[in-house]
């Protein structure tokens, strides 16, 4: 039991039967002839060389197969979290190509150990401060920085940068080195791409075969589009025409090593490596959770870090880069029928097989198929009707959503992300800090009071029913007060007030202190302050002061029982009426 | 109306008599005696010469009256204020006087600027931020800093410093310096202080004077000390034998006048002066609504934006430092019977006249004087129980205050209280982050339900009732999904789970995402989810999303409602059962 928490492999690997490794050869199969594209092609994006790629995708699979807790997330290099570890990488290096690889080396390491320590201290709820809104909002401005700036590739110029902006002026002042035949290969790469994606698979779909199997089919487009067009670049002869290629492509399996020390480096590098680790748990793990629900699996996200963390020091150790579980390439594990994490072993043993003996086959793989299936994977991570959806449902998320976005575009993957998570705070922050406040009258022929705003309800000439929708704390405390006082002078003739607590979930010593002050300024305008339905943990807190010493009047469990108490008549004439359905 | 509102001296002054005159003209008197001492030591704290803590009594007391919300509040440079500008004007000086006299009036300029916006744009909750814990914090260790650092000029020495710390290793390597003559009498001037606040205020207590004139002769102790000491440096020679003095004041009104505008000094100076605007304000607001209380008034937080904004652009456009309302002296003012803010002006013309005719009275205060005074008025502020009462009522209270505190006396009041808020922050969002999520059964004769471990309850054995104690926002939204789905697969039998969401005052997008996750997860287990006692703001936000329409239950106006449908035979039992007091 405690063995299989901390190394979920030893859970599932002495029930292992010959029929699971058939099944998990086939899924990691399809998975390596998928993952060989996408290995170069993120090293690509990742500004390493393509055997890093590799290496990327072979240790870091073992590693997680042996501590990760989803039986089917396929790991290794993905789009966003690539993007991110060129911009860290880039702003430290310093044109220093040398310095560059050792920045991304230390990102993985850093990332790796940062998901470990989470993971051991329990502290997976962290990634929540990542909010839906942010996470939308940086993903698709991700998408967009990406395709943006893999339209380098795709024309053949020298434009770079790490924002829209910088790309826009960078790629207007290189137009004139537009290279054609880099242009037509690669339009022809994206649109037969996005052919394999759409009309291709729709008519497969109308045909006899199964379903996994056309997915399968439409999902090789990219390894359709790398065969074609190193033929065309090679012994087509597009390479000596200018078409850029990988170029010779070094063999053979990384050295495990550990790079040398540098503070400097791990100094500059800490921020953008827990931001890595966070958006690659949180993306992660929600494939992960995905997937194990179709299966009625259970993934912990306590070992989801150390799995990740795992996996990323393997990376970090192999010379790769940043690592997590990518969202297509799980699927298609899961879908062509991966039961155990030994698909990722095997898969991890065919990249290997890969960097051993097939590198020289990448030296013609023209940059701009890479570029090609890198915008058409990261077009579909595009979701801009979000913002019309968030709009409608809470200006809050949107505008958290918006700032992200804008942020990421206008100012890179750092800057923006930091500033979507500060607006959210601060959003909740301002939200919390106006408590919707109602007057409560009771629901006729039941104990039940509503807001009398919304509800058809009998209110007492003698009680003031007031419900705060909000936990106390110091951010509201003193408006809240304020608004109460104002309600209960605003009352002629009711000599109570009782304060309905069920939506006051904590009271801080700010709060407190102005229940106190409210207590005190009602007694002194000759009105007495009653609480109900104060919470179990609330009521255990207040005890711990001399509030309730000091309260000039009672606490009742329910409010109805307040009510009988301080206004019998009308209330239970209330409770007698005939039910109206509000 | 609109009038008074933008200049609340609309208000009363038409109404203006002349007994009130007589009322404010004596306030005026008493409360000048004891602010000419406190301007002269509060400028030697914030490292200005004498005659700016005077120009810093005179204008700004003038634009307080004009467009301040407070009857009896009296504004001027007060202890915390001077050591925050003391800390932030010496940060950027360099050693230059210049530099450093142009820091404190583009800090007054710079605060007073941000107070009228706050005002004009209603922002004045942003000071709610400053939870109590953190005033209290920053309060007991600016107390304790500002008596280390007057240390100074009562035993003589150089030493200086912006943190404990700092100030420990000064004073020790200056310790050779202490002046005997110096210490003796600031010493004596010190044990003369404190006997007026205590011993000498309960002798004359005991005697048949009314209580204002007891407090106003206990009061007057400074101006005592002031006259005594200053008779004892010159015309008694203690000046001549070493004991620092103020020196020449040169006497006369201050020009109003605009420094140089210096964008650098700007940039660097606007987190010190937001700092200083927040600390002032919320100190300034607390003191004029606890005065106003007692004469049942209102005080605006709005108007008092305003005004405290115009208090420091006058003192900036007079060369003065950052200026509040100081809580010694406005229970002085208002003890002493001030009516209006007129008081105030009247305040104002006795420093004038000071300052035109009395300074070259102060060439021969002592420096040890002030310091005495500044140490015996700090003091109060220190209020180390606080530590242990916030200890008892909530640890997250005392974390924040220990932060602060050890924060400001560590590493200087700016960062004390960043670290501070920060760290109250960082608890809330932690809390909330972990909702209290209670199992409830009905109350034995009645329909309320309650959590089934505190109270004798009786649940349904066919429906699952649970209560989240939290708005369900991104920090808990995935936590609170997968323990209700726990819960629910651990009930086997029950086929329905209630939510009652009374508690629940906000669903953002995220939990909105986690809430559909969870409906779907339970349908998939066979499970139905319904809610109850759902808040009309919370349901206006449903209704603007498709998840009621996806909803397998139903919503409930009231969670007796829900179980009276789903099980009502077990419902209507527990509703007839005799009433147990829990």
């Amino acid at each position: 039991m405690t063995l299989s928490r901390w190394l979920p492999a030893a859970g599932w690997l002495p029930g292992y039967r010959r029929d699971d490794a058939a099944a998990d050869g086939l899924a990691a199969l399809i998975v390596t002839l998928m993952l060989i594209p996408q290995s170069l092609a993120y090293a690509l994006l990742a500004g390493v060389p393509a055997q890093v790629g590799l290496y990327a995708s072979i240790l870091p699979l073992i590693a997680y197969a042996l501590f990760g807790s989803s039986r089917t997330l396929a790991v290794g290099p993905v789009a966003v979290i690539s993007l991110m570890t060129a911009a860290a990488a880039g702003q430290v290096a310093g044109g220093d190509p040398d310095r560059y690889l050792a920045a991304t080396v230390v990102l993985a390491l850093m990332s790796g150990g940062l998901l470990v320590v989470m993971g051991v201290l329990r502290l997976g709820w962290i990634a929540n401060l990542l909010s839906h809104s942010v996470i939308s909002g940086f993903i698709t401005a991700s998408g967009l920085l990406i395709a943006a700036g893999q339209l380098r590739h795709l024309l053949g110029i020298d434009m770079g940068g790490d924002t829209l902006w910088q790309l826009a002026v960078s790629g207007a002042r290189h137009l004139d080195q537009v290279h054609g035949p880099t242009v037509l290969l690669g339009v022809a790469a994206v649109l037969f791409l996005l052919w394999a994606r759409g009309p291709l698979k729709r008519q497969l779909g109308r045909t006899a075969l199964p379903a996994w199997l056309v997915d399968l089919l439409t999902k090789a487009g990219p390894v359709v589009a790398v065969i074609a067009t190193t033929l065309a670049a090679g012994p087509g002869g597009l390479a000596e025409r200018g078409v850029a290629v990988v170029g010779p492509v070094p063999g053979g399996l990384p050295v495990p090593t550990l790079p040398a020390f540098d503070p400097g480096l791990w100094q500059a590098l800490w921020l953008p490596a827990l931001l890595i680790s966070l958006i690659g748990f949180v993306e992660s793990v929600s494939v992960a959770q995905t997937l194990a629900a179709k299966r009625r699996q259970r993934v912990d996200s306590n070992a989801e870090l150390i799995g990740l963390g795992a996996a990323n020091l393997a990376s970090g150790v192999s010379g790769g880069i940043p690592v997590t579980g990518g969202f297509s390439r799980s699927v298609v594990n899961f879908d062509a029928g991966a039961r155990t994490p030994l698909a990722g072993v095997f898969t991890a043993g065919g990249i290997a097989l890969t960097a051993l003996f097939f590198t020289p086959w990448f030296q013609y793989l023209p940059k701009a198929t890479l570029a090609a299936t890198i915008i058409v994977a990261v077009l579909t991570l595009v979701d801009l009707p979000a913002l019309a959806r968030a709009w409608r449902y809470s200006k809050a998320d949107f505008t958290a959503l918006l700032v992200t976005l804008l942020g990421v575009l206008a100012a890179g993957v750092e800057a923006g992300v930091i500033a979507g998570l500060a607006a959210a705070l601060a959003l909740h922050l301002w939200r919390t800090s106006q408590p919707h406040i109602a007057e409560l009258g009771q629901v006729p022929g039941t104990e039940h009071f509503r807001n009398v705003r919304r509800h058809r309800v009998i209110t007492s000439p003698r009680v003031l029913s007031i419900r705060v929708d909000e936990s106390l704390y110091f951010a509201n405390a003193r408006r809240t007060e304020d608004s109460i006082y104002d309600r209960a002078l605003h009352c002629d003739g009711r000599r109570h007030v009782v304060l309905l607590c069920s939506a006051i979930n904590h009271i801080d010593a700010s709060a407190l202190d102005s229940l106190q002050t409210l207590n005190r300024r009602l007694a002194d305008a000759g009105v007495t302050l009653h609480l109900s339905e104060v919470k179990g943990p609330v009521m255990d807190q207040l005890q711990r002061s001399d509030f309730l010493q000091r309260l000039t009047g009672e606490v009742f469990l329910s409010h109805y029982q307040a009510l009988e108490k301080l206004d019998p008549d009308t209330t239970k004439q209330a409770s007698s009426k005939l039910k109206v359905k509000s």
